[in-house]
Parts: structure tokens; C-alpha cells; sequence
């Protein structure tokens, strides 16, 4: 059975400009295409680039603004094209809701690296919503052991921390830093540690240590002590900075073994200061991602599964994003917002 | 039959302070170690490190300096412990002359990265002499098809160029471009090409197209004119920088396909300026690496005895080291120089 999808709106908290409240309105939908799914939001999380497109930081953004790429939900209704989806079934969505399918990113497995993607809410609307649809490859089936209402910030935070791990073949003998003790740090000090690899968490916040040892970290350092961190020299083959802003990355490239590589996935402005006598000695890499793509989400989830891992969340309802989305920006939340979708669809 | 090493001098072409010319004397030997072979040096190519060196640029120099890390002779004497080698035998030695054999690094195939690895000129002899000592894993044996009187510079700038193909892995689908076409660029051009690769040769010089192309480039690309260079984005897999002087990075690594890494050989003394979107888009990389290890080389030998690659020499006779020196400080080496030792030992 494949239900026509009916639907011409979606009722969605939504931003009228740059930095104004959010609020509930009917927005309207394009017909769903072919290739597209439906799914009617349980739960979306928020991510700082939430918060980014909001005030259009980017100069990406178009209002109304319909946040959220954090989604958990149930498909109400599939394309004609569609494949491997069934109405009814619990599916998540991050950021990328579309790729071309036939570039060589797409046609390699790298659709993440699409260069003509589509992200959930740039120029669309997001999850913060009744409804969102996607193309059908990027609604990721979510397993039955993951909890609906935490599991939404896996789908981007969470995919941007494990995705390096796949992507350079991280091994589980390898030592690995977690600069940033956040919304995706925290995630990937799980990760690491599941992976089998010995995990040291650097935090400027000294009182972050016993979760981030709670969490799997062997270790913990404090960040603002160069002392502390000269002590660490040549020790990680991965370096995994989660934190946006500027690091004496001098000091960091440092603390890299031979073949170390420091992986910046944090949104830092400023461009990173790199001697070439940092990097050729230990023969070092610098490098950066976004998120990943379709089977990298499929292997997190059930990595994540078998593991018990899980996003430590605050839960707010979606009525009440406006709420939400100042305690995210109070620097308070620990560590992942999630919205429970309270609106009438 | 092991000889004893009945030597206590060496007749070096050596440098009495920063800046002085070259003279030949006597210079003393330390007793052989057990672990070191001793060759008789047949030539020993020029490098920009000799140069260097020789000007105290990087403050290890010490006097008298005996420059020269790309030598090809005959081994005349074994340490009580050197195993694979015999007296006779026609081995090659570069950058590197003696590694711990006890870190990570050695115990992994890593020698090169051993931190503790004696390079061949500083606070030791180098290959401007009649004699030159090295830990026996260091004395690479010379494929007979190769020309004792080109392949020096294999030893030093050849596999700095060739190590990265091996250590990253480069696929012969791959696309690679080479910056600088000078010692190590055409090198790095003719390795590629044999790899499988599509070749793209950069040059601030226009007049190198017809040498580049017929050592293997398939495309040629004159690096000052950034309308050219904005043509290329996205296309290439790998990127070599071989020059020692700063690059318009974000322009370079805009050239990069999703994937694509930015690796420089070259002593480039100004930090690069990296932009985290310059890289996160695409999970771009930069890095850089000194020369390979010993079984690296060993490839590297193989590699361009099975496809005919060799170095482009101008030979000088070792005595007459200063014109030579000259000679690659005025630029208009083409594209290595090689001195034939004509010393009395």
C-alpha cells in the first residue's frame, strides 16, 4: 500500500526573519516528489547550526525559517520511486535530505559529499514541524533498540563524530583526543571508547570529568593548562576537535603521534595557523568533514545499538522551542536539546 | 669474510664555518659501530638540505661540514652486527643514516619517523667524501639496472616524493598534481605517471611544459595565472607541493575533489593558512613528510628499475664541489646534480 501523500501544509514553529521568535504556522509544501518520503515528526533535536541559520549567520537562510535536522518520526507517505521504505516505518533525518544520486560522490557511497545536496533546512523546511520529507535514501530506519525521543541528535551531532572514525579506518589500538566536552563530543567519547580505543577528553570545564569518564574517557585533561598538555606530546593518532573556536593548534598538532591527524569538525571561523614543520617531521595530517552519508548513519545506528549508546538529553516539548532554544544559546544544555512534537498536525 | 674497518679518516670536501667553501681535508671517523657498514663513496647528489646545512639555516650545523645525503657507493667494511650486506655491494644512502630500532616507529615500519634518527649530515660526515658510515639498515642495496652515477638523488629527493604515494595509499585512478617542477618535481611527475595517474604538471615556469610532458604529465598548468587554476577545482585527488616557498593555499585547495589531500614536501618556512571550509565540505586534508623508510626505499628502487625512471643529472667531479654549489644556487640546475668523487681516499 502506497498512500497518495494528501498533505499540502505542515504546521511548523517557524522563524518570520532573522532572529525573531518562533511561531506555529501552517507552511506550505511542494507535491512530493517521486523519490521523496513523508515522515510525521515524533522528536528533533537542535543543533547549534540550528541557531546559526536562525540569524542567518551563513547568509543561507530564507524565512520563514523552519528549523530542526534532528528528526525522529514515522513515514506517512512514500514517492512513487521510493525504495526500502514502508509506510508506518520509524525512521530518522539529519542534515542532508537530498543528493543528486549520479556524481561520483553519489555513485561512490559518498552522497554526504554531494556537492549538489540539499540540507534539510536551507531552503526547505525542517523538522521543527508536524511533517518533513526527504528523499527516500536519506530517511535512515531507526532499530528498535534506540529510544525515539533521544535518538534525533545521533543524526547529525552524533554522525559528525562517528563518521571520521569510518572514513580514515580508525583502529580500536589507536589512542584518540576529544577536544570539547558538548553536544558532539560527548557522543564521541562514547564512540571512541566502543570502538575499543583509549579515549582522553580535553574540556576547559575542570567539572566535566567524571562524566566524560562516565561516559568511556580513560582520561581527562584540562585544556587550559599548557603544562598539562605539553605532558601529552606525540601521544593521539587522532586529535577530534569539536569546539568552534580557535586552539593554540600548534600545541595540539604537538600532542599527535606519527601519522597523528588532527580532525576539526567544530565550525571555527578563524583559519587554523599550520607550520609545515608541525606536520612533515611525524609526517601529520590536518583535516575536516561534515557529516556522513546514508550507510555510515546505517553503521552508527547499529553501532550505537549494540552498544548502548546513547545522546544524553534535555527534553522540552516543541510548543516551547523558543524556551529551548535559549537555553541552548545560555551554553547550558548538557547535552543535546530534544523537541517532542506536541503540535496538532 | 667481514674486513675489519681499518679506517680512522675520511677525505672529505668540507665547510671550515657557515658560508666558507669547500676544501678537501682529512676528516676522523669514531670507530665502526657493530651495527654500521662503511661504503666507499662512488657520487652523492646535491640537495637543497646540503645548501642549508652548509649555511647554518636551521641551526644544527656543526663544522667542519661534510655535506651530501644522496650517495651511491660500494660497502668496504661490516659491524660485527650488520646482517644483509656484504663488502662489494652497491648500496645507495640518503637523509637518514642511523634509527633507534627499538620505538614504535622502527618496530612499526616507521624509521623514518623514529625521533631519534641520526641524519647523515648533522654532527656527522656526509656523502662529499671518500668514505661514509651508516647503521646497516640504512644502506640500501642498488638494483644493477639502475646508473650508479644518476641514482643518488633517488636517495634523498626522490623518495620524498615517492614515500606519500605509498603511505596514503594513492590509487593509480587517482589524479594527481605536482607543484614544482624542479629536483623533486620531476620525480614526483615521473613516479605518478608509472603509478597509473593522471598527472598534472604546476609551473610557474612556462617553458617546462615540453619536460614535463615527457616525463609523464599528461597536462601542464601554469600555476601564476589564477583564471587557470580556478578551471581545475574539484579535480584533483592528491595535490604534491614540492616548492619551498608560500602558495595561495585556499586557492590550492580549492583544486581538491571531495577526499583530496594537500601534501607539501617542500621546506616551506611561513605557516600555511588552512580554513576549516576549506576543507570540511569536501573532508579535504593537508599534511606534509619527510623522506621514507628503508623499505620504502627498497620499492622505490624496484619501482624505477622495472619503469625506467631515473633522475636528470648534471654531474660535477667532487672536487670541484664549489662551481657545483654555485651552479644550484643561481637556479639553473636541471634538475639534479650529481658529483663524481674524484678524490684519492
Amino acid at each position: 500500500m502506497r498512500p497518495a501523500a494528501v498533505r499540502n501544509t505542515t504546521l511548523a514553529m517557524a522563524a518570520e526573519q532573522a532572529g525573531a521568535p518562533l511561531k506555529a504556522m501552517h507552511i506550505e509544501l511542494a507535491p512530493l516528489a517521486d523519490d521523496q518520503v513523508e515522515i510525521a515528526v515524533e522528536a528533533c533535536g537542535i543543533c547549534h547550526s540550528d541557531l546559526s541559520m536562525l540569524h542567518n549567520h551563513w547568509g543561507a537562510s530564507q524565512y520563514p525559517l523552519v528549523p530542526g535536522h534532528e528528526i525522529v518520526g514515522r513515514i506517512t507517505a512514500l514517492g512513487s520511486a521510493a525504495r526500502g521504505l514502508s509506510v508506518g516505518q520509524r525512521v530518522g533525518l539529519g542534515w542532508v535530505s537530498s543528493s543528486c544520486q549520479h556524481c561520483a560522490q553519489c555513485l561512490g557511497g559518498d552522497q554526504n559529499l554531494c556537492s549538489r545536496n540539499e540540507a534539510t533546512i536551507v531552503g526547505r523546511s525542517g523538522g521543527f514541524a508536524s511533517h518533513v520529507r526527504c528523499q527516500a535514501m536519506w530517511a535512515i530506519p531507526l532499530p528498535e533498540e534506540l529510544d525515539p525521543l533521544a535518538a534525533g541528535p545521533l543524526f547529525c551531532g552524533g554522525l559528525t563524530v562517528f563518521n571520521p572514525l569510518v572514513q580514515f579506518g580508525i583502529s580500536p589500538l589507536a589512542r584518540v583526543g576529544v577536544i570539547g566536552i558538548g553536544g558532539l563530543g560527548h557522543l564521541a567519547i562514547q564512540f571512541a571508547a566502543k570502538w575499543g580505543c583509549h579515549v582522553t577528553a580535553f574540556s576547559s570545564s575542570a567539572d566535566k570529568e567524571a562524566e566524560a569518564k562516565s561516559l568511556g574517557a580513560h582520561d581527562f585533561v584540562s585544556s587550559t593548562d599548557p603544562e598539562v598538555l605539553a605532558a601529552l606530546e606525540t601521544r593521539f593518532d587522532l586529535i577530534l576537535s569539536t569546539v568552534n573556536q580557535e586552539l593554540p593548534w600548534h600545541a595540539y598538532l604537538a600532542l599527535l603521534a606519527p601519522k597523528g591527524r588532527l580532525h576539526v569538525v567544530g565550525a571555527v571561523l578563524k583559519p587554523l595557523s599550520v607550520g609545515v614543520f608541525d606536520l612533515l617531521p611525524g609526517q601529520k595530517s590536518v583535516s575536516a568533514s561534515p557529516v556522513g552519508g546514508p550507510q555510515a548513519t546505517r553503521q552508527m545506528l547499529e553501532f550505537c545499538a549494540r552498544h548502548g549508546i546513547s545522546a544524553q538529553v534535555e527534553r522540552f516539548k516543541l510548543s516551547d522551542a523558543n524556551a529551548a532554544l535559549a537555553h541552548l544559546e545560555s551554553g547550558r544544555a548538557r547535552y543535546r536539546i530534544v523537541l517532542e512534537n506536541d503540535l496538532a498536525a
